[in-house]
């Protein structure tokens, strides 16, 4: 199959052009100043923005926790990414404790399997790691998962300790995989939270006021000691404070290898919702927890220095009626995470690239080629170049876009971000050179993503 | 004329992709696989890199002393230039005490007519600027002037004060252009300078020795602090030493748009040249010093995580015999400045992409991108997209080069790299769809070098 | 002249302990429980604290300025200063432009003679020195002149360039001097007041608005940069906001001589009072200007972890009717300053010590020992010991103190903390052996006070 | 029993003087110029220094691991500490775990029992602490146990997690006792001497090469953190390095109660004893392990502007032959810790004071008057002043020390600096009034030393 688009304004992370692109068998052929090339659809982009398609390395689809599973699965989750203009995720394949981790790959294998509409890769989550497993790691590389996510929080769940963060952290260094890290100290927030619930504060503000920048902070201090030590890279899932931006920058500034992500509700929500004492509050019970607002500035000027280097979701899906519920009256049991895959682009655009906090160029880079390089999917992913896959998004600036839970694609019974209008909207959107999205409806094929073998994560 | 470019690996700031280039009527047009078009000439480019053409923001063609005038003409310097895979320069039109400043822009503009090879621009320098003429800052960006330079060292000939500074800072972020600073204390380093002299230190290593790095860090920190109070943007010329790099990452950390340059001699040579006390160490004698050389690795790590925006040249050629010897009885005589403008690239991608310093992508970046952007001459220039100037280097990362007074093209006596060997080779480079050097030999044409009006400089 | 004080409560920069103190020909000779030795007189001191007299290193009595001199001179400022518990004051003579630094000293002098009630000393201001005459400052230390002042602020009238300031801050540095420095960018804050001025806006609450905190900081940052080029110590006089903290902190943390001084103004007003457009608002012209209110805090924990080392006065009174209004349609007309000599202590104490942010040992600290030590005075002025200066304050920390210009004893029109009342008084003073204050009643002598050769300034 | 020493320089943290000083039942009475009080016994101090008795916070005196106990029991160790111009010590008590707090004390004291020859304290050392149980904390500080120490390194033995450690800092802040924090990682330590051991690495030298100052800075860092989220002060134990040093003093420099001492060893040997791979290097096997000898100018640095505030021994010795030897085939069983208790004062006054790193009244500070403050014993100890204990050293700065194994009272066959010798000598010491050395010779009493109850920690 042949598509040519035709006039767009193409904008990657460096470049920014109109032209027409024309895509075969998958793949950006050619690009060119007004291309006269038989195509079997022909898509005119004038007045609109061609971007790569985005790259979200951070969702839980199909995700398992003890009391209940994320509502998206790869079906949904995936519709619900292409029609805010991402094509690729990398998603968590979780460890149980004692399992191995081949095993694991093989149980997120078998639950994307004939559901995914767009392409996906897996990072292992290990929870649980012997001295004499490390070799566990260099077979994954050697098929492709060359990410490892690990937790600083949950103790007696899914913490690991320091000796098992130290070790994965050198090993994967040596072997090219890049561990992603939830930096929070655990056991000083179930102190907290304990304490909390002894007294009486059970509601889901609660969950806000338990959890310290400086619990975030101290723990990304520590990983960063860690890996120093281990003299290997490390990168920071879901940074939403000043402080721990600090620790970051300070690293890179003395030259580590020190990466970060932060999440469209860290820019763009902050902990006032938690004055909310009902249960409605719920819904922003995700962790760490929303910020006051004064940390979205220096989470901007991250943005802006390279200092943090991605935008993802960490799009972890739970009803408010039904699965949040189950913390009704402890909101320690509420399951934590929000849904966020399908805004990220639109919310950047709006809120990011509109509202002068980053250029256009710097919001692709984010969204796009930076989480394909440091996930070892760059030039294949992230990028509109000839060779590259053809995941494309075509964007119209003069658009509009408003969030609703009514409208959404993803099987959650709330938004965020519920009745915010914002300016631009996603038209349509490309996966390996076939249409998903056509003037902003699915198109889609179920099962038609594949499964993505990654290189090793490219940093410098 | 029209030009096919087969088989290159193109690398761009952001992208890395094997295409054929396809350039007509001075612009690049059309990029794909196997493009099969009919063109003039066609050149086979397999294994070699196709690279944006170099942008050196930093030149000193045709620059006179009160002594001398720098070696390199517009001629001679944009040969030396294009010979490097440099395509653009900005040289500097120097404002004399009391004139217009729209005066000083046609005295360089009569210097530059019939002689160059490439394109170019000019920077204005600012030695004298009372309040009421701060309007003359508008009318130049008005027409494409969009970069100043003022001197924080050189007391009673060049340096300006802190307030005639802070006035043209705020000035020119008010109408969008870029302040240029070369930041040394200079009243402190002529203290420093008349005592050697007084004791009877006169050769030239004594020239390192007077100028200390907190002289530069001094005067960086406030100009940036100027710059602060005047809300305005500011970039460091030939940044040297880790003291300055660091309050430049202070800044940025804060959210200052404040950014810098740095060059070849200080991420290659380093102070230990100052231990020779003949003569012959007048090659050195260019501001800031050679560092000692811990403060490279500095330099690299700014460079990486864009603390450090570019590498220019601060090409500044005066001969050894006749022109430095102007000071063989007293350093402080000798015409500062070395001669640079022919070997940024090899030097950047030999010493820092093969050493392991930098990814290629990033040197694209730092040699062309970046000072296209920061200077306003964005995507004109800097990039390798559909519209652009086809100003594109063939650069064969197999050849070698080795570099000698002998055989480089500045005019100029003696080179700072002599004998050195390095990896790669420019091959061929085409100047606004024009070859100017096929297979290492120069083949442009003088006077065909066009002067560039600039638009303002884009920093996010 | 014996004295026997009994029952005091001692006080000093280590010591805390309960008393009888013996004085005999004006030094303090026995200390212990229960003295029982005749005296001339005894004070019976239970239930009051007896602290060290006071040393003020930063006053201006008999100064000069183009258009008027300060309100008090040696008589009545030191009448003041001693109601206030000071019994030291280190007044600043200056040196007019080409005048001999011992002529400016020996005219300091002669306005002290026979006035001064309590001791005192002299800095010199240098506002003109040229290389060849850098061995004044040997001679001057030579016969006790153990600090001097430079101003980086009021360019064409007291600024020195940073070639003066750094010869001279090297060659004190070198024979024992402290330089005292006014930091502040001269040359910016010209530009804004010119500014304002030419916009209108002369009322007294521009002098507050053109003085930002980033010049304070930038100068502070300059004046430690060319110091440690220089090899030698510096001291910042009414360091007045959190940024030249920051500066003083920084340098001290990597090991420089660096020192400072706040004032009570700084730590107890606050920017609001520019608020008042009207003319009253010339009260509080004084420089810096007084600073918005959340930098008190940094400025206590300076004083607490001795990044700041003294709480001088910064006394420079000028009558609101007659002196200030010199400047009623021009704010930079009006002579800056404010009056502060006489509640040093009560200030400090009630609103430093009785309010939780200082130790009553590390108040008498910074209120006489360190200053007494840096300014060469110690242990002659600074302590309560054997051998020591029988300078002493009977304190009571019962008492209150209300403050007002009706009642205060310095010749201006107007106290900065009208109607404020504090916890603690003044009960009596000791200079020298003899009370100068007696029951809050002034019973000196005009002239008793002596001048005090300084020894080298005793920094570790 | 009274004692009037003559002539003496008193020298405290804050003066200095020459002065005769009485004593009477124990305590100073009177301080004075040639005092003529009748006296059992008369001192000629003349020349010499007279300071306040040492107070050393941290000693391990009968103190039990699990194969050995240490080499001095309070007998030894006390007879050593006076000889050393020590007149208390603070010794640890310590948890097993599961035993209740007020226990531990009570075995504590029936180790002294009859044995110390001059005034001792408790600390707490907590190992494990539920929740439920905090409250054992306030009934150990209304007893006058008013400082807790807990480790943050090795997990399984003395290793409290972060929840403890947060939990017992904060009840502590409560209820005014200091928590003493021995700052490792030890799980990264683990991994580092099980890997090390596992290569072969067995020898002595391998403890100095697995224990990382990063190691050390990551600790220190987390502590400080948690003490903030806990709103409490914190104090670090044998602080080592330059990066330990770095984050106590920015906790410092944004105003946080965080306080440190250092040990001799630190100051006056280094890692290049660990390049002797013998069995000898076990003299060193001290926890943290000595450090690049770069790391001393931070650590004087640190003592000289406050943020390093005390410098104790860490005294836990072990001999070379029969403890050390515990470890002969495996590092990791050497008992760690070196002797120091008997030399504090001597290295302190010759490398310290004569050396040019300290003032003589800094260094009373640091050896007695702070630790004396902070931990509750101040002002009956760390002081020379009327009412305050009479524990004084008569300290003979024109004699001479060399320190030996042969003639050193600790009971151990070997010294860190054996053969070295210093500038001054401990000439007499006196313990609450009576003397315990004469002339050098130890003249006091088994038992004589009492149990002080303290006060809660004074730290402003």
């Amino acid at each position: 199959m042949s598509l040519l688009i035709k006039g767009a304004r193409v904008v990657t992370a460096a470049d920014d052009y109109v032209a027409d692109v024309y895509v075969a068998d998958g793949k950006v052929t050619t690009i060119g100043a007004a291309l006269d090339i038989p195509a079997d659809q022909v898509i005119d982009a004038s007045d609109c923005y061609l971007l790569p398609g985005g790259v979200d390395p951070h969702t839980h689809l199909a995700f398992s926790l003890a009391s209940t599973t994320t509502a998206d699965d790869y079906e949904s989750g995936t519709i619900a990414a292409a029609m805010g203009g991402t094509t690729t995720v990398v998603n968590f394949a979780q460890q149980r404790r004692g399992q191995h981790l081949r095993a694991a790959i093989d149980d997120g294998l078998a639950a994307a399997e004939g559901k995914a509409v767009i392409d996906y890769a897996q990072h292992i989550v290990i929870t649980d790691m012997a001295a004499e497993s490390l070799g566990e790691i260099d077979e994954l590389v050697d098929e492709g998962v060359t990410s490892i996510k690990m937790f600083m929080a949950y103790p007696g769940e899914l913490m690991v300790d320091d000796a098992t963060l130290f070790q994965v952290i050198e090993r994967a260094g040596q072997v090219g995989a890049l561990c992603c890290i939830h930096a929070e100290n655990g056991p000083v927030i179930d102190v907290l939270v304990r304490r909390a619930l002894a007294q009486g504060r059970t509601n889901p503000s609660w969950h806000g006021r338990t959890r310290p920048e400086l619990a975030e902070a101290e723990a990304t201090h520590r990983a960063i000691a860690l890996a120093e030590m281990a003299d290997a890279p490390v990168y920071f899932v879901h940074l939403s404070c000043a402080e721990a931006l600090q620790e970051v920058t300070g690293a890179r500034d003395r030259g580590r290898p020190v990466f970060a992500e932060t999440c469209p509700h860290y820019l763009f929500l902050d902990s006032s919702v938690y004055d909310d004492e009902s249960f409605d509050t719920a819904k922003y019970v995700l962790t760490p927890p929303l910020r006051p607002s004064h940390h979205q500035q220096h989470l901007w000027r991250g943005l802006r220095t390279d200092d943090l280097q991605v935008v993802s979701t960490d799009h972890c899906p739970f009803c408010l009626n039904g699965q949040k519920t189950i913390g009704a009256h402890d909101f320690s049991k509420i399951p934590n995470g929000g849904p966020g895959i399908e805004h990220r682009l639109q919310l950047m655009y709006s809120g990011g690239v509109v509202a002068g906090h980053l250029s256009l160029r710097r919001m692709v880079d984010v969204f796009s080629t930076t989480p394909a390089r440091l996930f070892g999917l760059f030039p294949r992913k992230g990028a509109i170049a000839v060779g590259s896959d053809a995941d494309l998004v075509i964007f119209d600036p003069n658009g509009s876009t408003t969030i609703s839970a009514e409208t959404h694609h993803m099987k959650v019974d709330y938004s965020m971000y519920e009745g915010w209008t914002l300016r631009g909207a996603v038209r349509s959107v490309i996966s390996a050179g076939r249409p998903v999205v056509v003037d902003g409806l699915f198109v889609g094929k179920h099962g038609a993503g594949r499964y993505l073998r990654r290189e090793q994560s490219g940093q410098l």
